[in-house]
């Protein structure tokens, strides 16, 4: 950067200057500058009052560097904004991404969009304004039109998902989406489940349709069918209802698999204040991985996709784009079943 | 916002030209570009290639707007990215935020930094970038350097927290910050309750102090003195610890007073695991009312403090500071006990 940083016109007041005014090096004005590594307040205010007393100043530098270097990241959300309060994945999705982008000073700029033509018109204001570096897309659908859409702007992008070698900008993501589900089925199978029934998430996304298939595939090769599937809008309210009506059915599941973690700890709450014990009289399967689930009781059984993994990947991945020296984004493989205590054996029949 | 985008130099294409091109309104171009409202798609991209042809730039317009015109305003949060992960407390604020931004095209741009001198040296920049049209200040400190410096630096600020005439920013948050705690204390003391523990959040937080300042003044009006105190740094992991820790005392507390909800169900989860029932054997009260508590079974009782209607008031502050026209904030005074069921009468001693 230091380097970059010099090769301005010769006229202006250089970085090196600064750095010999406040007796530091140029590597910490940078860093005083930008809000990064770990040079104390009193440094800090030296290169500041040098840099300001020789007319140097850190913006023209930064414009200077590279036309669009913002050290700025999108994320757009297509949800409700009532969701991203309830579901704690976005949560852990912006903690997996700030892990890479705050350490090399990058921010996040986070934008609730209702609908796609909005998202879409979002990225060609913030291209047009020289806004972003990259952005990182979500909730990817079966006919996406972003990826064209932002190869056509020029901007880097990953699109998060199961990987594609086909995709127009990068996917990033485990592989196997229905490997999880697959397992989880596995899992109830062998603890004698038959009546086991599925809450999805909305119908459109493309993860709602892998994991859908696999669990009704996993289930038909032993000869079954679901009780019931359930689209939902992943919210807690949500969670309540269906699981009231599902356990209201004649043919009550004994088992059910939710697709996020809070729904599933809201689930289990729900069967609990009906009388239902869980696991012994219901088993429930959540998704994600929460910290959560490891301290409610019963622990909750889930399936773990790595989200602040994936989170890291797809910021290192638009951070290479960007020109920042990272290492290699590391995932490991697919959708892993977690047992803990949600999930037990089958009732014996009343 | 039509009447100055109109105001720029005649040389230039005008947006009033745009929208004669596409056949719409000129609050209709406004909507495309700015991705707010609610055009068709069909119509978006009438007007995209009607500015393509003019040569009319949004980006040029939105500069002439205004100088510092980003639609972005900043929150800098000064945690560990974990703590991001597993406090919904974020999550909730976010919410709020976005409710009054996102329908305005307002982003919000995410920065985690480890310290206050990063956290400063972020504001410089990206002031001086252009970069931000406000900042949210969260997590006041007692010595807080941040509202000088921003008015130094001329950006709108608001900081989080009790109201305070002398505040050089203004702030929005709930009055009578203790309030809540008190009246935890209170219901606690109704139900027979004596040996009552505090834990508390991170010691240099000024909501940290406040709150720990009512919970001991409102047991010592009572004659009584807590249990324990213990600091934590808000993580689940802290709360199974410092649960385990409290329940293995002597003098074991009857009641348990948390920082925030996912704490303190984590709290009942490692009661109940250690064969503890809530709330026969122990009380368990939680802090920030998030949607969980409502739905986890036993209820949650907690302290609602408003989480979402602060953020969104913090954002309205904010808008109207940027020229938008916004409903003014509405707050409604202090933090306030909902009782559910996770609190009940003191176990008779055995």
């Amino acid at each position: 950067m230091n380097k970059r940083l010099e090769g301005r016109a010769p006229a202006r007041p250089t970085i090196k200057a600064v750095a010999a005014a406040a007796g530091v090096s140029t590597a910490a004005v940078s860093q005083a500058v930008n809000g990064t590594g770990r040079i104390s307040e009193a440094t800090r205010r030296r290169v500041m009052d040098a840099a300001s007393e020789l007319g140097w100043s850190p913006s023209a530098s930064a414009t200077a560097l590279r036309r669009a270097r913002t050290r700025t990241i999108a994320l757009v959300v297509r949800r409700p904004t009532d969701v991203l309060g309830s579901d704690p994945h976005f949560s852990e999705l912006i903690t997996g991404l700030e892990g890479e982008l705050a350490p090399r000073g990058y921010g996040l700029l986070l934008h609730l969009v209702a609908d796609m033509a909005q998202e879409s018109a979002l990225y060609e204001r913030l291209v047009a304004e020289g806004r972003i570096d990259g952005a990182v897309l979500t909730d990817a659908r079966a006919d996406d039109p972003r990826p064209d859409l932002l190869r056509g702007l020029g901007l880097p992008a990953v699109l998060l998902g199961a990987p594609d070698a086909g995709s127009p900008v990068p996917r990033v993501g485990l592989g196997q989406q229905g490997a999880g589900i697959r397992e989880a089925v596995g899992h109830l199978l062998e603890l004698g489940h038959r009546r086991v029934a599925y809450v999805a998430g909305p119908a459109e996304l493309l993860h709602t349709r892998l994991r859908l298939a696999a669990f009704e595939e996993a289930l038909e090769e032993a000869g079954l069918s679901p009780v019931a599937v359930r689209h939902s809008d992943f919210t807690e309210r949500a969670a309540v209802d269906v699981t009231e009506e599902l356990l209201a059915l004649p043919d009550r599941p004994t088992a059910l698999v939710f697709p996020n973690d809070s729904m599933a700890v809201c689930g289990i709450g729900t069967a609990q204040r009906s009388g239902l014990r869980v696991p012994d009289d219901l088993s429930v399967v959540g998704y994600d991985n929460l910290s959560l689930g490891r301290w409610v009781h019963p622990r909750l059984t889930t399936v773990d996709q790595q989200v602040q993994r994936v989170g890291a990947a797809a910021a290192r991945t638009l951070l290479a784009g960007c020109g920042e020296d990272v290492p290699p984004p590391v995932l490991d493989g697919r959708p892993r079943l977690v047992v803990r205590e949600s999930t037990g054996p089958v009732p014996s029949p009343t």
